[in-house]
């Protein structure tokens, strides 16, 4: 059952979990993961970390956070954390470092290079962290142009990752990935944070066919194919972005008169407000997005754009 | 949005929320009204009490039982609990009960009657508990011959409910129903428990289809008329029942020789291993069960048992 | 430091830390020792099920519960459930039992026997329990004449315990003793659970002079001579008793009458109301009792009652 | 009963609850006061964020952290963090702000102006927040000349806060005064929390101690005017210091050289270790320094400091 994850990964013996929904994922693996006393080390743009309703101090966990670099953390500030932890003579009345939890792509779209991701497992392996990968958007990552790294290279290089469904086509479902060896009773935990579904056979079939045909793969390049075009689109007409992201999530920066003239027009979310005015947008592609959507895009632009 | 459940429980601002699976809304329902030093009063063979991996428990709350009589708690016994609550001294130290959970039907596919449930309600009030109805099966309910209660007086009767759409044929969801008011910023505390779907429009389509010409109703009484035909199969071979269930779940007692003779040709659940070597079987009929299956049962069993 | 504990368990190496109050030792030590999926096994008398406001359920793990005789669980029953546990189908749905919670003595002042110790020990190890046991009380148990365990043998049958202070005079702390080795950064935990002491001396000093020259020990005796006393003055006068205690528990039954003509002229609890209207009550001896106390309430008796 | 601590803070009606340690007591009253969705925000280097092991995230809730300014939050940046908040069209994706948590003195031994408090209250009123204020060394806040602030007005400026006994000489104990109304049943979620003490007698009788004949004040006093000497041998050396504190923690920043020559002479903390080899040191006066203690490290310091 769940071979084709198994065989996609490339571990044979990997455990495989179809939970549902990013949250519920991250909050469920992450609790199972941990000692009771240790917290999760992310960055503070992590989605752990701001958009999850405290569902990790829920469960009793609390979220370290380090400085965000377009969503990234960086592996020489996390030694570094994790020496000063070590150092302090008081570290026994802080919250243990337990697990490193990155997520690919981050929130701003960007990606780790495999060589950072090595640097990571190195530095988690020295101070016996768990490493743990978001994979909520992971096709968008792996479609990628600049992305070095593989989903059998991934498994390598983590204790536990999943392969988010709900984000490129499913209707809910997410395949938790344990390259080694599941924690113990992983079933009942699941249970716990009502995450087991009853009818596991709707992810199951979603992912069966996802994984078939390399459809995974290929929706995940529409997706990425569709943002480069979109980029595309926005540099022609001078307008600058946020972040020069390789995945599918674009973050132009628009004016209040860009604003005010698309509005209604087209569905994108205020991502951060900047001081002068102007604010950070965020305009998503997907599997769906076809070249005709962003053609209209194009004309809508030209239109409406002062 | 969601308007067909709110005219179907006959409660026009009633607020309904789509979640996804049993153990799911039962834990985030108690948690959002259950303040954090209160438990709640459930049978002791209620599901949250003994199915639920202590997802009640992971919240923080008490699960505290009473005895059950073929799955059903006793008004009485219930009044009788509280007063000697209220009446120990040292009931400060112990846990208050701030909910009372019901199913309906049961875990044991039994119903309260509507004079039953007002009694609760009534002893509910007095005692300042909030009335919580779990509906997993509810349609097995309603559909009953046994059952004098419609959906609208469930809704004048308690605090929350929920109409579980996974066992009447949904591939996953549950509508919860606050008829009052829903508990303050119950969207967060959703989010929080993992319980967050990205993709409401899943569950939303399914409940917008079994509320549409009566589906729910009808495929919930294919339930019950198939159950029947069951019983009457059991019964005409002689074979005793556990409980006499007027709902979807039958209990026959089977022997080991019955049970041997029927090994591998029908799927059934031990429910409880008798002293006597005997036992306690569960089979469920669904929205799903034909006439046919009920014939091919006829069959098996007259070919089969001894 | 706090060799002398360690001297008074016979165990060298055993790990001791001091806490403040038997709830929070439960409620600290029963989490650290547990699976985030796991509960504990525990009398419906016990301490932890009945006493302690939910504490062990606040921090996330059920108390599963086994039927109380005199306080005590039988060992039999105790592998009856797990054989139940594990044979059922369903057992990853329901609490993994990760632990056994004995109190000693009992909330109803009776005791193990060695040998019931013994049998209990050895179930634990077959099914993987921890087995603890909340000693807040361990000084009136092991000073009584029908105690037949030692504090050396006590440890080596479990996996933790405590030797209560508050409860023989000291005026807060109980000493955890680990006798093989301590949960992983328990420390952190203790801190966690916002019991660590900042003056840790309080509760050093207190330890020190109890197991200095057997005072722990000669002041136990002292509550269980008087408890003797007492219990032969209520027998003496044709007064029954609800449990045969052997400890500074003692649990006269009284006619109301009886109650009304000692009313404010001694302090006892009223632990149970009998159905005939008589109350089981709840005479406490201590460290301080005097034989002068006996002696008034012998007077006190004959004055009184009718 | 503890009317006397009634009297101090000037409100006849007050609520008074004895906790025992500023963990405790801190994760007691946050998870009191906050609904089960909400967080608390704290200075980055607030002790609940920082020293307390995650007990705050243990109760399920998430420090919120804003900028330290020399340990306080700046009352402008505490609006801006609410009204980005509320801007936020995802913010119920978020944890909600429930409550203001401030120390004082802070961590670094700074105190916030009456000015301060009063628009932090304000702020806290407008967005519906409780305040809270960690009185761990209150005395020692209000025995400085800096300090602008009375109890009784304290007590008028916010929902809770306490006063710290175990750090101005109690064994141990703080007093929690809730100046309008205590959470209810906040007796029983001191239990859960096992925080409730069996001989409530032990704070008590401390803290009546303290609380005649302005014992409270004048031991609080001592430690300000021996800090304020402690100060001055500093200065008068051309140490210079991390912060100018006016309260009983001083911040010299001493040499490697200079520690070396102090090794094992004086008993102080290292705070910080800075980039160019110095350390912030934090020495700590109490009710318990006596002017010839501080005579001593001036001899200390002539003799050993290069």
């Amino acid at each position: 059952m769940l071979s084709f994850i198994r065989a996609a990964v490339g571990i044979p013996n990997a455990s495989v979990f179809l939970l549902c929904g990013g949250t519920q994922t991250n909050a469920t693996v992450i609790d199972a993961l941990l000692k009771g006393y240790e917290g999760v080390i992310a960055a503070e743009t992590g989605h752990i970390a701001v958009h999850e309703s405290g569902a990790i101090e829920f469960g009793g966990h609390k979220v370290l956070t380090l400085p965000s670099h377009n969503g990234k953390i960086d592996p020489d500030e996390l030694r570094e954390y994790l020496e000063r932890y070590y150092a302090d003579d008081a570290h026994e009345h802080m919250v243990w470092p337990g697990m490193v939890y990155l997520s690919l792509p981050t929130e701003y779209g960007t990606l780790y290079s495999e060589k950072e991701l090595q640097r990571i497992r190195e530095i988690s392996l020295e101070y016996k962290l768990k490493l743990f990968v978001d994979g909520a958007r992971l096709g968008y990552a792996l479609a990628s142009d600049s992305c070095d790294i593989t989903l059998p290279r991934l498994a390598q290089l983590c204790d536990a990752f999943y392969i988010g469904g709900t984000k490129v086509g499913a209707l809910c479902g997410e395949a938790v990935v344990f390259p080694k060896e599941a924690p113990e009773h992983f079933f009942s935990t699941v249970k716990q944070h009502g995450a087991l579904l009853a009818k596991g056979r709707l992810p199951g079939i979603q992912f069966e066919t996802l994984f078939t045909d390399g459809l995974y793969f290929s929706i995940s390049c529409n997706a990425i194919l569709r943002a480069m075009e979109l980029k595309k689109l926005f540099e022609d007409r001078g307008i600058p972005f946020y972040i020069d992201s390789p995945t599918n999530q674009q973050f132009p920066i628009l004016s209040k008169a860009q604003m005010e003239a698309l509005e209604g027009k087209v569905l994108y979310e205020i991502w951060e407000r900047l001081p002068d005015g102007r604010c950070v947008t965020r305009f998503a592609t997907s599997w769906a997005t076809t070249p005709e959507d962003i053609e209209e895009l194009a004309g809508l632009l030209d239109r409406c754009l002062p």
